[in-house]
């Protein structure tokens, strides 16, 4: 892992790193030292590791409840290379759906696919991160939505360090078999009129996962209508279980 | 109104009074002056304005955000007399559940009825403690599941000092017109196997609200396993629109 940069504002940390071909960052309180919770953020589909809700979601936890917070761009995302194997499929399909075909067994194959490639790209990160003395060996939570579900199930439920999720705006179709495999608490968004993922596949999601503490919150408005308040309610989530 | 008793306990100070025939309960902070927020508890079906949920509930919201918190027992529970009219028509529908009959428009029908007395007689209540001076004329929130709900819907939509409200465990059929008059931020709490709610009568009652702002919470579990720590998502949701 290679520190690329390092910069501060208002009480926040940011490193820019990159760790064998995958570029990312770590946010830490200001003169932090010694372990603390690491909360990995996954992003949307076509954004980057440093989207401005990234950064606003980061810096609240850090702030808020002196987190560790991390990113890392998903292939053909941010500052990754284009991947011309990703990039003919993503074109595929959207043809495919242009032509009338039912985009969500498309967007699970194809998120299936990427999360074989990211499921050990962010363990790699988790690992790499916790090597640090501000970081340190405590307690990993996730928060990741849409495109961030699609690879956050199969990354949660690889992942045993992972003690609480937060996952929404996916459907059963692209992360059932890996849901059932979770096991640890977990907060799933739903936009209750989502025009990219179906209700009723939202809600077999959250029916999917082998959770014994599940919560589900839904809100009114379109996929990306996500209310600003779940940032707090969805920090103070992540706050119970991992401090 | 009347206060029939006071005692103080942790912080708390708890006036049992009687308003009319009404007898009702008033949490405040120990040594409270001046205009607070003031919360309403709607208790559930069988149990009293001091059930140790309904009093767990108000020492966290005085102790926690310095609210005024008030409750009522609905008539034919807690300190009320036995009402012959109501206790008939429970005895009734109680037969034509064993019977076969469907519950859900059997209660629906009764909570309505019991609501023409309940809707009044809370906002009365309202009306008398936010002339107490530890209490005023500050903004009004309701918490009420179960029957709580059933009773709560009709309070709010028709009360316009209610700015928020937590409700729950209720389906459409005892509420759904209420509901679409209701546009204050509201949280709705569902159990997923709600044996005696269906769950799709509760995804339609949410969809009734009228509120541009409205949460859906959903747990696992069945009617009566509403999770502890919704005790303090629903307290920081009415925190969010009282103060």
């Amino acid at each position: 892992m290679r520190i690329l940069s390092e910069t501060s504002r208002d009480g926040v940390r940011e490193q820019l790193f990159v760790l064998d071909e995958i570029p990312g960052v770590l946010w830490t309180p200001d003169g932090a030292a010694g372990t603390r919770p690491l909360v990995v953020l996954g992003h949307g589909g076509g954004r980057h590791k440093r989207a401005p809700e990234i950064v606003d979601r980061a810096r609240r936890l850090v702030t808020g409840y002196g987190f560790a917070v991390a990113a890392a761009d998903v292939p053909n995302h941010g500052d990754r290379p284009l991947d011309e194997t990703y990039d003919r499929i993503a074109a595929e399909n959207q043809a495919r759906v242009a032509a009338g075909e039912e985009l969500a067994p498309l967007l699970a194959r194809f998120q299936a696919l990427v999360a074989r490639q990211t499921v050990p790209e962010w363990r790699a990160v988790v690992s790499a991160v916790q090597r640090l003395g501000h970081v340190g060996e405590g307690p990993v939570g996730y928060w990741g939505v849409s495109l961030g579900c699609g690879l956050g199930v199969p990354f949660v439920a690889a992942e045993p360090r992972v003690r609480a999720a937060v996952l929404g705006l996916g459907g059963v179709t692209a992360s059932g078999q890996d849901a059932a495999r979770i096991t640890v608490p977990v907060e799933f968004l739903v936009q209750w009129d989502d025009e990219r993922v179906p209700r009723d596949q939202c809600l077999a999601l959250f029916d999917a996962f082998g959770s014994a503490e599940k919560s589900l919150r839904a809100h009114p408005g379109r996929h990306a209508d996500l209310p600003p308040f779940e940032q707090e309610t969805t920090a103070a989530f992540l706050a119970r279980h991992l401090t």
